[in-house]
């Protein structure tokens, strides 16, 4: 029996392979900052389970495969507030933001087709485009450049025949950058020159920090065509366990293709659709406070980073990560060294080594992520920790 | 902007496009009885709901890909009912079973690789398979044998160097067909002379009748390393909108690639994952009471359909279906005068017809499946609005 070539191919999380040295050291008794992790700590507003503890039907039946019609319509007049003119039929319900990419990419790619992705990238890209036969071309980003990508020469050299789509996340994720309008436009002309659709990860959007502008590609008004749009209540509501993502686009033909994927896994948990409808009805006054709150996060550990000498770290606009250069040879040598022979006070810090985060072989060696989603002293710590280890793995002769 | 040629070639649902005709019959008024869906009216035990009300965690929070563990643990116990030495590790959680097959598909399928299904099939087969690059084969049976379909030659005359796996339904959808030990020993020997994978759906495995064992291929010692079984709780517990579901196989191989996938999409929805738990752990006479209900509903549905002259039935041996081959040249163009033209007593019905069902062209034209999931008066006046409407349909000179 043989397996796919393409599965075979894919990487296993570049995260998770250092779980084993940070569960290592807890069992030795060490207490460890997890600063890896994607998983905020802000308490899911009540109103879900509010509404999930509200369901009385004696059967727990299929939903709709597009998703329930009050999740569409509380999503469609979410987007509302931004000044566009979406409607039901432009929201198609999946089960996370995952699987609306999954949809996407499928929809869009046949075998050997291209997607050009700003690197470093989420690395479930690289799975979710994989598994649909296609080819992640990297766009090359610098920390020394804040991780902006949105250079029209740039991205045009990698341009083939083959590529079908930019694929972006914005607020990003792993960098945090977030795109002026001015970039939007550089993507948008390129996407029209080229004919190339623009797939448009915005989960991040309310958590755009100095009063930056919440934005999303579906407002430029001369590409709705071309824009699909990935949404998810996982870190907008903290509600990453519902798993409740959606697909927004104007383009009716996009739309009725990827419903046949929807069709085929059937629908989306009802009970989870039920609590997120609730959450899409929030007043909007909710994001307020969780965006007061990153920020301020966001704002301490940058001040400690900066503590580190020879670091390279640019403040990021949005998202709850930050991207970290380090002066040591691999970030993943110096993560392994923290977790296994390290420790101040009993106390050691996990970060996500960024290497697999690049499509481009070699890249990224020195750098690292961190997620903060921890509250503000953890943070302040965790990264503390990251510069008295780095100090000692410097005295002790490591590069 | 192109969309793949994949999603292009895939079909809508087969079943969905004539609700259109359904939809305009209520309209005016007429009652339709729905023998055409699949969804159970059996009401979800309530320790579902009551393990979800009882979640208290502030956040609902990202769980382990592969499953809440004590819901891997609940069904491993389940299958060591059968005699199967199922371990946690065995056990990937799934958004119901179409994830599973979703998920299998893309381990073992690259670009046009080949999977044997006995026609007339659940549809969504085709999608799946498509989206991971493959191509269906069928192996086609007959009403006239009660659609059997494990015969070595017949299987083996498909079988080409593309071939990676045969992939059934035991109990049947659409056809209702309990495999024998001795016809499961048949495909266990063809799989094991070409090589192949046995992709076993068991999602009906408790709705087996006349006392027929509940089996599974995960029994057949031999060949325990090429077979994958799908399962859920959609069916079995009445759950369908928990999307809930799993890939089970002793295949370590299969099963550390699978989790590549899983890992991908993050996460099943942690509060569905709760309340099946619950479901697993329910003492296993929950399924007599359900199963005695089923075979009463099978027997009045077959009892009637025998009334119909020139029909070809054969009683199904399990799941919640059966087919039936009608004296008209199309069960489809029927069914939409059934909707359009038909009623008595302002009464009509809906059943599915089954032409997209099968993968070879032409053939399944005069079939049909009833689904028995409605209460048994339901279903008796359903299939005598079939039969009076063929009497007239007969009368007004249609074939």
């Amino acid at each position: 029996m043989k397996l796919s070539q393409k599965v075979q191919a894919m990487q296993f999380s570049p995260i998770r392979k250092f779980n084993v040295y940070a569960i290592e050291a807890k069992e030795k008794g060490k207490k460890v900052y997890h600063l890896n992790i994607g998983q905020p700590d802000i308490k899911t507003p009540k109103a879900f389970m509010e509404a999930v503890k509200n369901f009385d039907s004696h059967v727990l039946a299929y939903a709709e495969s597009g998703g329930l019609v009050q999740l569409q319509d509380a999503i469609a007049n979410y987007f509302k507030r931004f000044g566009m003119d979406i409607e039901r039929k432009d929201v198609l319900i999946t089960n996370g933001g995952s699987e609306a990419l999954s949809m996407i990419y499928t929809c869009l790619l046949d075998y050997g087709d291209e997607v050009l992705i700003p690197e470093p990238f989420y690395t479930n890209y690289q799975t979710f485009i994989s598994a649909a036969g296609g080819k992640v071309v990297p766009v090359t980003t610098k920390a020394e450049e804040g991780y902006r990508y949105a250079y029209a020469d740039r991205i045009e050299k990698v341009i083939t025949d083959k590529t079908r789509a930019i694929s972006l996340v914005n607020p990003g994720n792993p960098t945090g950058t977030i795109l002026t309008r001015d970039e939007m436009r550089v993507i948008a002309d390129v996407a029209k020159k080229h004919d190339l659709w623009i797939i448009a990860d915005e989960v991040y959007r309310e958590f755009a920090y100095d009063g930056r502008e919440m934005t999303s590609f579906g407002q430029l008004e001369d590409i709705k065509e071309r824009v699909i749009i990935v949404d998810s209540v996982s870190k907008r509501f903290s509600a990453c366990g519902a798993r409740i993502g959606c697909i927004v686009s104007k383009n009716q033909e996009l739309m009725s293709n990827a419903m046949k994927l929807a069709q085929g896994r059937l629908c989306c948990p009802t009970l989870d659709m039920i609590g997120a409808t609730a959450l899409y009805e929030l007043d909007p006054s909710y994001f307020n406070e969780v965006r007061t709150e990153y920020e301020a996060r966001r704002d301490a550990v940058y001040e400690e980073i900066m503590k580190i000498p020879g670091v390279v770290c640019q403040k990021p606009g949005g998202a709850f990560y930050i991207m970290v250069k380090l002066p040591v040879e691999s970030s993943e040598d110096f993560l392994v060294w923290l977790l296994t022979e390290f420790d101040d006070g009993g106390e050691t810090v996990m970060y996500a080594p960024i290497q697999g985060f690049y499509g481009t072989e070699g890249l990224g060696r020195d750098e690292l992520r961190i997620a903060y989603v921890l509250k503000k002293e953890d943070l302040v710590r965790g990264v503390e920790l990251m510069r008295l280890g780095l100090e000692k793995y410097k005295e002790l002769g490591y590069k």
